[in-house]
């Protein structure tokens, strides 16, 4: 793999988490980073559709570990005949791209990429295996350059000095769109809410904003409305799981009530990321619901007493009223006019 | 004491929780309940102040706590002569009531009467200590009867089956709400946010709500406003630290946050508590920032890697204009015409 250039080591820390090596998948555990640096090694492609299921990668990095997933199901069956293995990696790409509800469309695109990538190694003899990774590595190589032009214009809006709010933990974006801000000499101070129940906001985002030299403070997400208010805070910006073609934007739970606080403050919310034609609106969005103990926990310590329920959806959905503009690698466009995206 | 009724075994068990004895003040560490059933225990006044400031007691707890720690200055004094007695008295109203900057005014009140309950039986040649414990009580009674007003006017609100949200923990209001409910037969379902970094919701009153046989779900505070839309939310209602005569409530900060989802999604919110003459607006409220170091971390954990800065306001404010009432003992009021209160 060419392996981009130093300024993005910090992002690729944390995405390229997900690797096909010696017949395994290796995935950084981003439940435990950066506490710990532990990686979840799977020997088989299912275990890497459940890690992907357990929350083991996160944002991007699913994007990354089915690929990797599709390479080692191609190792499983490299023994096979030519129909055998295509037919085995259908199966696998089935179960990786199944691995969690909200995603399923987006993953299909990614997992038949790799399927076709080894069929057509497959009927030229060649390693499918190898072909899958390769076709891996040279897909977010692209991705990289896209977001890079996302970040470039979602940087635009920045004030040469100011405040900026995050939610979560959208990596490439998240680290691309501070090291353009740097490069341009803009001196931006980063508020990331924590993000419960997984802290990726305190965990991840503040951690790659403070690696990178940032002023980057910690709050919980009970105070983006308080805080927006009290520390004039120029921007509130999230990147969204998808973006439906009437606006909507599907992301980590939480997006929601910053937007709407945003909104109140008269503070722009500018979201990064295409519009999804899989999705013409809400209707064909599964809001997935998630092993509500975490709630009950924090850092792996029980909050309540026995008998308290708990309710985890992990995803929230905010209407295009709340939305300033989808800035995309082509250029901003209208939450209401995002059919001009594919014109 | 007359122990209350059986019924309120519950809110005792929560509040009754600063005692003074044997020249002692002990106090439940609320900043490890339920986990941990723990004591602090305090040699003399300053300690309680400490204890105070230093969240081992949290919402109603300081306004009982604080009279008990002036038992214990009379104590510490008891020896000394009338005037000395008086003056070290006074003194250390002053400490305990500035324990924490966002309850002065409502401490000085409470720490006064004590006081003057003091110089009585000084006066008369009565132990002051005992005076001052007897008044407590006597207080703390008073105060039951008068909540339980407020949670009657309160549950008139309840549908007779549906579901309310609560923010942190307001420990009288909400045991007696809800056995006002239950005693009138409500089919209440319960939704608590957590409210980081303490977890007041969590750890108090979902336990309270679970304990009393409630059905109960604890969110994290990045939910409530998706949570509303979803499971037919019927009333959002907190406590507040100070409702300003111009209507604005003073809470726990994330209660602006509710409020606000609370509006959009035509849910009404009740704030309980009387308003505060001594707070006209909120240019004389202080929002107490308290350390940040909680907010790096959960359940003792630590969440960001070093370098990352944290922010701590402990409380925020929510315009008049998200608040459907103000329930309190003598009924309700709109939050823009709370003068009527007082006349």
């Amino acid at each position: 793999m060419e392996r981009a250039d130093k300024g993005l080591a910090f992002i690729l820390k944390y995405e390229n988490v997900a690797w096909y090596e010696d017949g395994k998948v290796k995935i950084l555990d981003r439940r435990i980073y950066p506490q710990k640096v532990e990686y979840v090694c799977c020997e088989n492609h299912r275990e890497v559709a459940q890690a992907i299921a357990d929350m083991v990668t996160q944002s991007g990095g699913p994007y990354l570990a089915a690929p990797m997933g599709m390479a080692l199901a191609a190792y499983e069956v490299r023994d096979k005949k030519e129909e055998e293995q295509i037919d085995y990696l259908k199966k696998a790409a089935y179960k990786l791209s199944h691995a969690r509800p909200t995603t399923v469309k987006r993953m299909e695109i990614v997992v038949n990429k790799a399927l076709n990538a080894a069929k057509k190694a497959i009927k030229a003899g060649q390693k499918a295996d190898k072909a899958i990774f390769e076709h891996a590595l040279e897909e977010i190589n692209n991705k990289y350059k896209k977001i890079d032009r996302i970040a470039g214009n979602l940087v635009d809006f920045f004030p040469d000095k100011g405040t900026i709010i995050t939610q979560c933990f959208a990596e490439s974006i998240v680290g691309l769109m501070l090291r353009e801000a740097k490069n341009r000499g803009k001196d931006i101070k980063v508020i990331c809410p924590e993000t419960r129940p997984y802290f990726q906001g305190a965990r991840l985002t503040a951690s790659v904003a403070c690696e990178q030299g940032f002023d980057v403070r910690v709050i919980t997400d009970n105070m983006p409305a308080y805080v927006m208010e009290k520390e004039n805070v120029d921007l509130f910006t999230s990147a969204a799981d998808v973006i439906t073609m009437d606006g909507h934007v599907v992301n980590k739970i939480g997006t929601f009530q910053i937007a709407m606080a945003a909104h109140y403050n008269d503070i722009p919310y500018f979201v990064t990321g295409a519009p999804d034609r899989d999705h013409p609106d809400i209707d064909s969005i599964e809001i997935e619901e998630r092993d509500g103990d975490f709630v009950l926990q924090a850092m792996g310590e029980r909050t309540a007493v026995e008998g308290v329920k708990r309710y985890y959806p992990a995803f929230d959905i905010t209407p295009p009223k709340f939305v300033s503009g989808v800035v995309t690698g082509k250029g901003i466009y209208s939450p209401y006019d995002l059919k001009k995206y594919y014109k």
